[in-house]
């Protein structure tokens, strides 16, 4: 399949943008919801931020906690030494070694949401502030991979809402990109990779999710329906994993990917799977146009892997993660996060979609 | 705390129940919906059956499949000496025993929903065959653990349908037990433990719900609201665990146990919790009767926990577990499954759980 890296890749590093406070550092910018409003494309990127901490025998978790009724940033300081029973060495997060409550006990980096806007889709600007900030009560460890549907002109943005109780998925909604209303959490955890179609379909809303169940079942795809975009149910599994046994690349976990659009031949839906090593690619789905959970046809092959240098290597190395993509006369344009800390962009030709379809 | 276990205790053993097929046995009959219809006591039983297998090299698993369109029987047969991969120590599941995939490869038996009828609310008939039997798409694996909300003369049954893809929540509903409509699933994987409110609360339906995340958090309850019963979002966490470390009986999970009533002080809610052993307790909320997710009071220690043989010995031992009650005068009637396999009933007075809160 013949892909066009965008020359200027990477479009947007963590040094185009100004931390959101002056003990923070900037860790990524990436996986990013697209949206066109008022003639420029914007970018609602996820950013994450880290503590700045001298002491390498120190780990300084960021947190928004509620103080005094008002949402605050804590934080919580690991002296290592002093954490026997502690898992300092994934750089994403501070593990418990054992017991049988989550393991997972601190995020390394908090995310918020903020706009990058451009006139050409190359050229970005990031704003110099949070556009969305995470508040205590959703997401006191962050706000993760938004996702943009247009719906008239309003603009619905799902994104994964993390607080030690779990990872699930939130919806607020802007007209402008400078007022944001809440409406909650619809997806409790695990549930990630939402991506809510653009029009109603037989008269419901239309969405993937990608619940990760804690007992029987494996990271995969399902898609629910919605009278209101804010109340879902009516769910199905949409699709599984390749065999664990044979080399897939898609034989670890399957998820939303970019929201789908319309075609003259159905939806088509950009997702991502990962293999077992955690290496993210994207791939295709070529979906029915009055029932999206029947698949047309889908890509036996990536239509993205991770092969430049820095899609390679980053803050979490060998990952291509799209949120949003934007069709353009036969053109899709992909934008997406590489090694979870840089924001790309790659074009593909539709019909080279459709040809690599089965 | 002062508790009335019912002299005639176990209500309902396996023995009182006839196969659905000649190939199986009977394993259980516990984990019951409660109602009241045409002055008779309704226990929607959760029946769990397995196939009978005289070689013990063998184990048969029965699993519903969709052939030529039709939801059919299909009987998988393990040679346990053929399958070094599998793990077959656990009465409950087979699994792998390796591999990144999901552990649980299948249940060794398969429920479905059989009504039980009484008009002393302790001499119950079972009827002859299933009421509802499971189908491939929404519980291959089998339906469990069904809670009843009557809302007019509606009965909505929630419970939990297990597939290969995980153990989700679905909805269906009937007005006679004879009859029933289907709704779909309402909560994607993993999610149990389903309690749907009686009336609308604010303008709109209300549920605690079980999700047990993949990654971060821990098996807890959450509450959320619906317009319809069948879509539902505004999820909020709930109740989490007490402290690992402590000697507690709701440390290692905790869930919705029997369907909320109104009293005069409130919302009383009876859950049920384990602890890090798997020893399953009963418990009791009392939740403000205008906004359910706010806890007035809950009672310190157990309401009812594992004492008798019936309930210390069984299928899986150590569990009393509820999923519904009814409030006769000031007296709790309780109906719980007792060791996974049998069916028993416990009356509290409404005072004394009261006075037990704190």
């Amino acid at each position: 399949m013949k892909v066009e890296r965008c020359l200027e890749n990477p479009l947007l590093v963590p040094a185009d943008v100004k931390p959101s406070r002056p003990d923070f550092k900037v860790d990524g910018i990436f996986n990013c919801g697209v949206a066109k409003y008022k003639g420029e494309i914007i970018l609602l990127c996820r950013v994450a931020e880290s503590v700045i901490c001298e002491n390498e025998d120190e780990v300084k978790i960021p947190v928004v906690i509620k103080k005094d009724g008002k949402d605050v940033l804590d934080i919580i300081t690991y002296h290592k030494k002093e954490c026997p029973e502690l898992d300092f060495s994934d750089s994403r997060h501070v593990d418990r070694k054992s017991g049988k409550k989550s393991k997972v006990v601190n995020l390394t980096s908090l995310s918020h949401l903020r706009v990058a806007r451009s006139t050409d889709g190359v050229h970005f600007t990031v704003e110099e502030s949070p556009s969305i900030l995470p508040i205590s009560e959703e997401e006191s460890w962050g706000m993760e991979d938004p996702r943009i549907t247009q719906i008239g002109d309003v603009y619905y943005i799902n994104y994964t809402s993390v607080t030690e109780n779990g990872a699930g998925t939130s919806l607020i909604s802007t007209k402008d990109f400078q007022t944001y209303e809440r409406h909650g959490i619809i997806f409790a955890p695990e549930n990630k990779d939402v991506t809510i179609f653009p029009e109603k379909i037989d008269g419901q809303y239309v969405a993937f999710n990608r619940p990760v169940p804690g007992g029987i079942g494996n990271p995969e795809m399902w898609i629910a329906k919605s009278p209101d975009l804010i109340h879902w149910g009516e769910q199905k599994h949409f699709c599984g994993l390749s065999n664990e046994d044979e080399n897939g690349w898609d034989n670890g976990r399957i998820g939303g990917g970019a929201v789908p659009f319309k075609t003259e031949k159905g939806w088509v839906k950009i997702y991502h799977a990962a293999d077992k090593n955690d290496r993210y690619c994207l791939g295709a789905f070529l979906l029915d146009a009055d029932d999206p959970s029947k698949v047309l046809a889908k890509t036996a092959e990536p239509i993205l892997q991770p092969e430049t240098d820095y899609e390679k290597k980053g803050f979490f190395g060998n990952v291509v993660f799209t949120c949003g993509c934007l069709l353009k006369e036969d053109t899709v344009i992909i934008y997406y996060g590489a090694a979870d800390d840089k924001i790309c962009r790659v074009d593909i030709r539709l019909e080279d979609i459709f040809n690599a379809m089965k």
